[in-house]
This record gives structure tokens, C-alpha cells and sequence, in this order.
């Protein structure tokens, strides 16, 4: 079983520093291989689906791949919905799945199921170690496999990676036997760093220099100082307008267009027209705006650049001209295009400034609502520390408000697949990856989905759980399909009766419940400060007054903004 | 979008009655479809694990496919796991996951991964729904498409198919728009029947008549009260031994061999020579007891028919010669093979009957442990009544034991894939289907895993839950492998703190607590009364006294039976 100890001393050589454990006997030689190197910590977690999401955010947070571990049979099926989520966010894992030998596939043996290449085309690459490893050749391969995975989990666009590793009994070694690592073979990869020919930056020049009327949007993208840094320059220097989406983390671009998803609105459409670039420059994945990406399909610019080193084409603004492929940071420290003079960016800020007015002016009104209590709730988020958001709800409440006045707040959310089956488990993972506050803004469907993200003994006294109980899907009131149906209820927001109370008493957290402002903000001046357990602050609010809140709001704004 | 109202219709013609839906808005057309059809009732789970491990359970108390209903991405992942289980214990659903169009794919919007051919092999078939329906040729693919996904479900073996559908906006109907269901085209199959040649039957018979020790052995297999009857009139009539797991359903052979587990153990092998059949004959899926396994592999016979409709091989047992295409019960009740006469079977059954004394007087021993309770337990099982079974000890400790003085209880067990992650969603599904009582037992951390299969707004009160909470997995400390290990409680056992009281109170279960066997006896005296709610009975015991007691349990066995 040496070739299966080297797996753990060939991750630690890539600089792997952690395991994700699912109890189990097949998985044996791995979990004992991984938990006995000295180089990698492990941590276990017994429900596949949240340990995959776990293992993925720690990946996230450390920027290298995380390895999962788990026992043969549906165990390795549980992982997939994170499995989706790391490809799509573009989060490095290795999978390593324990499987039975394959002359046991389908002989209805127990815990066995065709785990081959089981993922499909949610991981990069899927590998089949050897049953048997008697000869150097297979050792030689199994070294490769290792050594291949976690290059090709690092490469560009980086994502999972699974291998599936039969094993024939005995699992275990003997009693009291030591393991050893010896030294193992490490395949490296050069650091890449792209660049573009003289005469490729000549064109972009002069093309930038040509348009009049330019324009950068952000995606997705994770919390990047130097590239904010390079940005905010960029964008002083050229006076271009930058459209930073909450999941963009770029909020501290100083002049950052944030509030997008409100002004883009369809029925001031006509008024916005002057608002359309001709050359139109995005980088970061998904776009969490459905109003800026409205706009963007409808008013076509003439020039579409996106900024990326991977060669993966992302087209969902439908108007991409040209892929060029490097840092974003690189790009935008070289390009030296020239300022615009036009007034253009001025009508950008300018809107984005009279909206956030209304914004503030709209939430002075009505009775309390869950938007109400995100506002208070984003107003005590603490500096330099990590938000957290799901969807549907929380994450859209959050992209409408921004978080324009903090620093060092590093913002993520699960927008590769848009799931709610793991933000608990993704904002554990951040906790148990990092010392600052952790808070998970939530709602009651998402978190009750995902409570076996807190099914583990590690502690999380750096967690903060902010929940937005309408005890129902609230976002299907909000739209107007579903509410118009007499099924709204039942099959839609799917009301449900829970309330997080008794999986604060199954966890030890502490809770804080509040139903009305007075409460909620009594809670909120102790709910930030230190303490020896994860605290959950659930806030219960009425579905039908959210969502008629939620029209006023933007009735109260459109007509506003309306000339 | 009629195409998509005559989804419902053709399912329906079909004889469909049951679609489990999860809350969606890209689902929603397919959702309003089955919500409105007038002979389809349907039910909404938000977790869409438990969704199809419910769904799946309805269809294997139905005998016919359920349908479940996703929306787009992850959720149509989080099925994955039930999929496996329906594939391997030969159960039809017809899984209709809405997808985004195929434009849409992998342009990092929201709710969208790769869904075509998602569930691999796990499927028997998979199709795709066109994205635009507008001619004949079209209504026809679609039509055919949903009686061909129908049609393959239910042939054999069984088992579950997937139509993956793409939608574009708008997906909800105006306001008060009534839909209606006009006739639709069904395609039918008819009704085979397999026989045999009369060449066959007597190759077949003289076969019989030529061996001397002839054996039945059944795995797992649906409860089925005709054949039970006939291979009670079989196994007397020819004088053979029918071997049955628990999970075989046929405690009702009046003779049946059932402790197989533990008395073909490894150290008896020897003594038990005399035991191996030089026919062996078995019917239905998956064998539990890992000793009757081994023997049969170790002790192979001359001649082994399985006998089962379908072509899937299955070789769980190495030494299968010829698979006798057609329904146990017409073979049985067909074959009319000589009586034995020369004491083979009294072997079998005096063994079978010296164990059952030897396990009572076990028991009678010990201090109270998990194993003791199980035995309490199972005395108070009602007759009529279902029994389901978690992996992995719950199962064990009832295989070892047998329900031998019960009638009509049929006892479900998830031994197509052996895990724990859907025993309450499967029992749910089976409290849903009808008026009996349904008893789960399992242990803590198959129940903790899949505890949102309580989370819905459907009534329970003929579900009896009986928990075993030694706080860990408690089987790895009764096989040898990990228990010896420095790593057992951290890593195996993976202990864990949580016990059903909070669950209980989420859900309004009454709940009762059981740390002695007085306890449990006070318990057990009302745990069947009727209630208008689910009842948890959780019975806490320490994992090291439980496996100290079934080390002691199997020595004290083995020690008595060699002779």
C-alpha cells in the first residue's frame, strides 16, 4: 500500500494542506495515509454533501486544492452538487474516491456503484487507479496520476479533479504499524504569465482610444487589493466607469457603479440608452445583476473585450468581440488608454449616486421588512472580515444595497451552480480556513437545507449566522410568475414551519431572535462581539409584507428615477 | 406548452398517480402540469436528496414509476444518490429535470450546469426534450419520448429514466388560465410471461434429480405473499432448505433458514463442510449476511441457477452456471423436482434451530447494549405492519436475529447502494403510501444524515422511528480493521453529539428516551399506540459496551456450536 501513502506525500509536495474525511472502511487506506502524513491536516465531516462544500470553500480560501476522501457506493454521489460548483467557480479539489475492485461493479455487492468518470464533464479530468500495483510501470503511473491531477486542478481555469481508487481487502494495517513517507517525485509546472505582442497592444490602443463612450463591468470575482489598487487608477486616470456587482468584490474601487441592478431596470430603459458603451471591457465570471445583464444584451456594444487567462469562452453578456487572454491586472497596468473628456462616466456615477439616495430614503419608509433588516445587518458588518451570501434572496438584498462604505470585506457567494444546498457548509469552511469574522447572510430555506454543515466537532467561534426566516421561499412572492398562481404557496415558496432555535440547541450556538427593529438592533450590538461558539441571529419576517415592501421599494425608486 | 401539460396525461395514462416535486421556477411549467392533472397527486419536498429517496420509495410501494420534479442546476445533482439506489434495487422513476436551453449552458448564468446525461449509467435511458416544439414532428418526439421513458422503466429489471428538459421564459401561464388535459397517445406494452421449453424443463429437472444436496438462498426481494407460499409448498415437497435474509422477506417459509450470519462463520468452516449444497439455487438481489456470502464463495456448488426475468448478470456469489430467465414463482411452483431424503436439510434447519436457542440465551446475558435493545424491539413489531432497516448495523443486528414469529411484515432495507444517506426519506415515502405502521430503526448517524426527510408539511403518524444513538459509527468498532487503530473514534466511528430530542421538537414528534432496558420496556408498552404524530423512540447506549457485548454475543455462539 505504499503507492497509497505516496498519494498524501505527492499532494503535500504541491503544497496541499488539507483533507476533507468522510468516514469509511473502504476508504481506510486513504483516510489513514492522509491523517497520519505529517504535512496535512485533516478534518471530518460525515455528510458527503456538506464536506465536499466544506472542502471546496477552504480550497477557495487557500487558493490551492483541498482533497476529499470518501468510502465507496452514493458517498461519492453526495459530493457532486459542490463538485458543480468548484468547476463553475473555478475552485481547484481533488477528489479521491475509494471505489471496490472492478470485477465487483454491478454484481449487487454492497456500497458499489459505477464511479468511474461518475462526475461527467463537472471535473476537468477523471482518473482510474490501477487495482493492483506490482511493478514499476504502475507505480510509475500511479506518481503521474497524482502529480497530473493536482497540475491539471491548478490549471487555468483551475477546477476538480477525481481520481477513483479500487482497493482489495485488507484495508487496515497492522496493529501498531508506523507509516512511512518517503520522499516522492514532484512534477512542477513553470508559472505562466501571459502577455501580448507590441502590435496586439498597438490595436487595443488605438481601438480604446477611438470609442468614446467606455465601460468595465465586473463579475464574479474573488477580493483582489492589487487588482482594486489597479483598477481604481485605471479608472481615474481614464475616467471609466466601473460596474463592480456585489459578488465582484470591488466595492473599494472608489467611484464603483454598485447600484445597477436597480437603475438598469427595464422601464427606464429608453432613459438609460445613453448609458450603453461602445466598448465594453469585463472580467470576473458571473454577473449577479439581472437588469445589468438585460441591459447589456439589448444595447449592444460595438466592442466587447473580456479579460481572462483561461481560454474558456464566457458569453453570457451574448456581445463578446475578442477574448484577451491574461491578468486582469496585467491588462489594465498596461493598456494606457486615453481619458475620456465626454461626461459619460459622470452620467454613470451620477445615477448611481441618486439611486443609492433613494435607496436610503425608500428604507426609511415602510413597515419592518427583511430588506429593512438586511440594511441594519450590513451597517454592522465588521471591517476586514468575510461576508457570506446565499441565494436567493440574501444575495440579491445585498447586491442592491452594496457594501460601499467597508474595507477588507472579502464577499462570496455560491454563483457558480446558484444553489442553495451548500452556504452553510461554504461559509463554515471560510470559518474553520481563517481567524476573522465569518458572517452568513441567509434564508430559511437555505439554511435548513445545509444544517449538516454544523454536523462535526470543530469549532466555529468566528461564525456569525444572520437568517431572514420567512418561513417560506420568500423570492417566489417577489416574482411575478409564481405569484400570480394559486399554487404560489404550496408549490412555490413551499412555506415551511422551523425556525433555527432548536439547531442552536443541537449545536451549541448561540441564538438571538428578532422579530422587529427595536430587536434587531438590541441584538446587534453584542452579536459581533467575541465569543466561544458560532452565534445565529434569526430574523422572522412576514413573507406577504417583504414582498409588498419589495414592489413598493422599487415602485418608490423607478418613479423617482423616472425623468 | 401543451407538449408539457401532455407529460402529465401520458404519465398518467401510464398509470402514474404520484409526482414529488421540489420547489422551482425553471420547473415551473412541469410543476403546474402535475400540480393540475386531475389523477396525479403531488407532494413537495424542498431538499431534493430526500425528495427522490421519497419518491423512490413511493414507487417501490407502488410497483409503478413515481415523478420527480427539479429545477435547474445542482438540484438536479442532489437526486444523484437516490438514482443509484432505485438503479440497483431495481425501482422505476421517471426523473423530469428542467434545464436551461442548450445556449445557455456553461455561459456562467445562474442555475445552469451540464444536465444531459447527468446520471451516467445510473439511468436505464436518458433523453432530452427538444427546446422549441412548434410542428408535428416534434409533438411526436416528445410524445414518444415520455411512453418510451415509461415503457423502460418498467421493464425488466425495473428501474429509474431521465428526460431532461430545457425551458425557455416565460414559464408561468396568465393569470386564472385553466388548463386543460385532452387525450393523449398512450403506447402500451404487453404483458410477457417467460417460460421454458419442455426440453429445457426436463434438462432442468433431471439436473435436480441427479444432485443429492440441493439448497435455496434468497436476497433481497420485495415481499410477495404468493411465493412465499410457494416455496413453503416447495421447499416441503422436495425437502430443500430455503435460505432467507432478512431483507428476502420470506420469515413466513415455515422452515426458513435465517441465521445464516452467524453460523456459517468463518470458524466453523470446517464443521459446516457438510452444508455446501452441490446445487445451489437463488433468487432476488443482494445477500446481506457477509457469512453466507463466504461460504458460498469458498464452497462452491457443481451447479448454481439464478433465476430472475431479466438478463442482468449477477455473480454476487462466483459460481453462478445458469440464469433460468423467468419469475421465481412460475420456477418454483413449474419445477416439480424430486424429495430429498437423506437428511440434508435436517442439517440445515437443526443449525438454523440450535442457533435461534443459542442467540435467546445470549441475550439473556450481558448488560443492556444496543443488540439487547434491538431484540426488545423487535418483539413489539406489529404484525401487518412494515419494518425498514438503515445501514449498517440496524440491518445486521435484525439479520442476525430474524422476524421469524411475525406475520406480514414486510421489511425494506436501501441494499441497492448500502448507504445511509436517504433510510428516512425511504421510510417516509413508505408512511406516505399507506396505513400501516412503519417502523425505522436505525442508528444515529444514518438518522442525523437525512434528517430534512421530515422537512415538509405531509402527516406522519404511522411512522415509528427507533433510533440506536451510540454517538459514532458504531460498526467500526465491531469490525476488527479500524477498532484497532489509533484513529478509530476520531476518524471511524467519527463520534458525534447530537441526540433526537431537538429533531423531535422541529418537526412536533413525541419523542422518548430509552438508556436502560427499563426504559425501553416503559416505552415499548405504548410506542404503537395510534397518535396523530410520528413517534421517535431513541435508545442511548455506549458504542465500547455495544461492541463488547456483540464480541462476547458471537464468541459465546461459536463457542457452543463447535462441536
Amino acid at each position: 500500500m505504499q503507492h497509497i501513502r505516496d498519494i498524501a506525500s505527492v499532494c503535500a509536495g504541491h503544497g496541499v494542506t488539507t483533507a476533507i474525511i468522510s468516514p469509511g472502511s473502504r476508504s481506510a487506506p486513504l483516510t489513514l495515509a492522509f491523517a497520519r502524513h505529517p504535512r496535512i491536516e485533516t478534518k471530518v465531516i460525515p455528510d458527503e454533501r456538506s464536506a465536499a462544500f466544506i472542502g471546496m470553500s477552504i480550497a477557495q480560501q487557500q487558493g490551492r486544492p483541498v482533497v476529499l476522501i470518501c468510502t465507496s457506493g452514493s458517498a461519492a454521489y453526495n459530493y457532486a452538487p459542490a463538485i458543480a460548483e468548484a468547476f463553475y467557480q473555478e475552485i481547484p479539489l481533488l477528489i479521491l474516491t475509494a471505489d471496490r475492485p472492478p470485477e465487483w461493479i454491478n454484481q449487487y455487492d454492497g456500497q458499489t456503484i459505477m464511479q468511474s468518470h461518475i462526475y461527467g464533464k463537472h471535473v476537468k479530468k477523471s482518473f482510474d487507479f490501477p487495482t493492483e500495483v506490482n511493478s514499476d510501470d504502475s507505480e510509475w503511473y500511479c506518481n503521474r496520476m497524482v502529480n497530473e491531477s493536482l497540475l491539471v486542478s491548478m490549471d487555468l481555469p483551475k477546477g476538480p479533479v477525481h481520481i477513483n481508487i479500487p482497493f482489495r481487502e485488507p484495508f487496515y494495517p497492522q496493529n501498531g504499524e508506523v507509516y512511512n513517507f518517503p520522499e516522492v517525485r514532484i512534477i512542477e509546472n513553470t508559472k505562466q504569465r501571459q502577455t501580448l505582442s507590441e502590435e496586439e497592444w498597438k490595436s487595443l490602443r488605438s481601438q480604446w482610444n477611438e470609442s468614446s463612450n467606455r465601460l468595465v463591468a465586473i463579475g464574479q470575482l474573488e477580493n483582489n487589493f492589487r487588482l482594486t489598487n489597479i483598477l481604481d487608477a485605471f479608472s481615474k486616470n481614464t475616467n471609466t466607469p466601473v460596474l463592480a456587482d456585489i459578488i465582484a468584490n470591488h466595492n473599494e474601487v472608489e467611484e464603483a457603479i454598485v447600484h445597477q441592478d436597480i437603475f438598469l431596470n427595464g422601464s427606464l430603459d429608453e432613459q438609460n440608452k445613453a448609458l450603453a458603451p461602445d466598448l465594453l471591457i469585463t472580467i470576473g465570471k458571473s454577473f449577479i445583476s439581472k437588469n445589468l445583464k438585460r441591459f447589456f444584451r439589448k444595447h449592444r456594444p460595438k466592442t466587447h473585450w473580456h479579460v481572462q487567462p483561461s481560454a474558456r469562452l464566457n458569453d453570457s453578456l451574448q456581445n463578446v468581440t475578442k477574448i484577451i487572454r491574461m491578468e486582469p491586472q496585467d491588462f489594465f497596468s498596461t493598456l494606457e488608454g486615453s481619458k475620456s473628456e465626454n461626461g459619460f462616466a459622470n452620467q454613470w456615477i451620477s445615477l448611481n449616486n441618486k439611486t443609492a439616495s433613494l435607496i436610503d430614503e425608500a428604507l426609511d419608509q415602510g413597515d419592518f421588512s427583511e430588506f429593512h433588516a438586511v440594511k441594519e445587518v450590513l451597517a454592522e458588518i465588521p471591517n476586514n472580515s468575510q461576508v457570506h451570501l446565499a441565494n436567493s434572496m440574501a444575495v440579491r438584498y445585498v447586491n442592491f444595497l452594496g457594501l460601499k462604505d467597508k474595507t477588507g470585506v472579502s464577499v462570496f457567494a455560491n454563483r457558480g451552480t446558484s444553489g442553495i444546498d451548500g452556504s452553510n457548509s461554504t461559509a463554515v469552511g471560510a470559518a474553520l480556513s481563517n481567524e476573522k469574522p465569518v458572517t452568513l447572510l441567509t434564508g430559511d430555506m437555505a439554511f435548513f437545507y445545509d444544517r449538516n454543515a454544523f454536523w462535526h466537532n470543530y469549532d466555529l467561534k468566528n461564525l456569525r449566522i444572520v437568517i431572514l426566516n420567512n418561513h417560506a421561499g420568500g423570492i417566489f412572492r417577489m416574482i411575478e410568475g409564481p405569484s400570480n398562481q394559486p399554487e404560489l404557496e404550496e408549490y412555490f415558496e413551499t412555506q415551511q414551519k422551523l425556525n433555527a432555535e432548536n439547531t442552536c440547541h443541537d449545536f451549541g450556538f448561540a441564538y438571538y431572535n428578532a422579530k422587529s427593529r427595536d430587536e434587531l438592533r438590541q441584538h446587534l450590538k453584542e452579536f459581533y462581539n467575541s465569543s466561544e461558539e458560532a452565534k445565529v441571529l434569526e430574523i422572522e419576517t412576514d413573507s406577504a409584507q417583504n414582498a409588498s415592501f419589495f414592489k413598493s421599494f422599487k415602485h418608490f425608486i423607478t418613479g423617482n428615477l423616472t425623468e
